[in-house]
């Protein structure tokens, strides 16, 4: 593991329903903490106040609620609200900041499987001037059995898990596309293996980039 | 006033706080109406159950709640939702749609007082491919004659009339400005004339206009 550093590291999780994207971050802040660096583990949508109201609107209700489109702009306001509230902050401190969920998956939701046209993510990048992060990982499952393992984990936020077979197919189609264009941001994990196995996997390729 | 027509047109009302928008709008609903037109009033944020939920994000709470590019995301969004689902089926089937607020008002409150930059709203505006209004009224009033009327009207909505008077001012100035850059497409009006005075201008406007 890295040394505790001046300097704040902005880690992504990405991935299907399922994925186990919340226990990795728990792990992993563990990991992290137990080597002396302040952590924080945050989520989209929400992590901020503004931030938690979008994602009411975003994961609760019927799943034809919103377009990609509209479902696009909500994330970016939410994105902006949870950058300035808590990422940048804790990244100016030096912290290392945990974030479950972040652009990717509005790339593989809405324009992946929701047909939003990919230069409209780039353009919502643009207009929150949304960081890059310095690592992301990529838990990738078969969807089915992603989705077993999430339903009814999340009673009353499950708007994006009812959506169908071939969404989620679209979905976990392009986090695979996204590891693989950019590896150097991006580890692919085997999210089917033991939740051990995937921390270790996931301790691992921290210590090998940051 | 114009014979019915087979083609809905769009009328939009704007400008600041207690400029009567709202009053104008059924007075004018009442006119067209009495033509034998089909007529939709209707506002934003709001005017579809989507957008109506992003209103309350809008308009309720601090004035510090967001900032101008999160509020700018958020009308796109919550406007997006309204031209799907009452605006253009609307104009579809020939009505006439009189909308209290629209894009000039992003101009006015997020870019001119808010600091937006200009680009921004046409690339949101050029995202949820906002068509232009056939006709806008801009109800001109001093922004402390306005404020005064509103104030009490809007109990637990009054998140913008809570800003300060040099916002207000730049809000007032903006709107102004536009009707005099887009003189094909808007009417100012002076907004502190009697309500009948106000809706007979409106009604000359269209009639002349549209």
């Amino acid at each position: 593991m890295a040394p505790a550093q001046h300097q704040g590291r902005f880690i992504t999780l990405e991935g299907g329903e399922g994925t186990g994207k919340s226990t990795l971050a728990r792990g992993l802040a563990e990991v992290l903490r137990a080597d002396g660096l302040d952590v924080v583990v945050t989520r989209e949508p929400g992590g901020a106040p503004g931030a938690d109201a979008i994602r009411a609107l975003l994961v609760q209700g019927d799943a034809a609620r919103w377009s990609a489109t509209e479902e696009a702009l909500l994330f970016a306001a939410a994105r902006l609200s949870h950058l300035t509230h808590t990422i940048r902050p804790a990244l100016t401190r030096g912290a290392w900041v945990i974030c479950d969920r972040y652009y990717d998956s509005t790339r593989a939701y809405q324009v992946a499987a929701g047909g939003l046209p990919a230069g409209a993510l780039e353009t919502l990048n643009t207009l929150i001037d949304a960081p890059a992060p310095d690592l992301t990982l990529v838990l990738d499952i078969d969807p089915s059995a992603g989705l077993a393992r999430s339903r009814g984990a999340h009673v009353g936020e499950d708007r994006f898990e009812r959506k169908d077979a071939a969404f989620h197919a679209r979905v976990r189609a392009e986090f695979v596309a996204i590891a693989e264009r950019e590896p150097a941001r991006c580890v692919l994990i085997d999210a089917s293996l033991p939740a051990e196995s995937v921390l270790e996997a996931a301790v691992s390729a921290i210590e090998a980039r940051l």
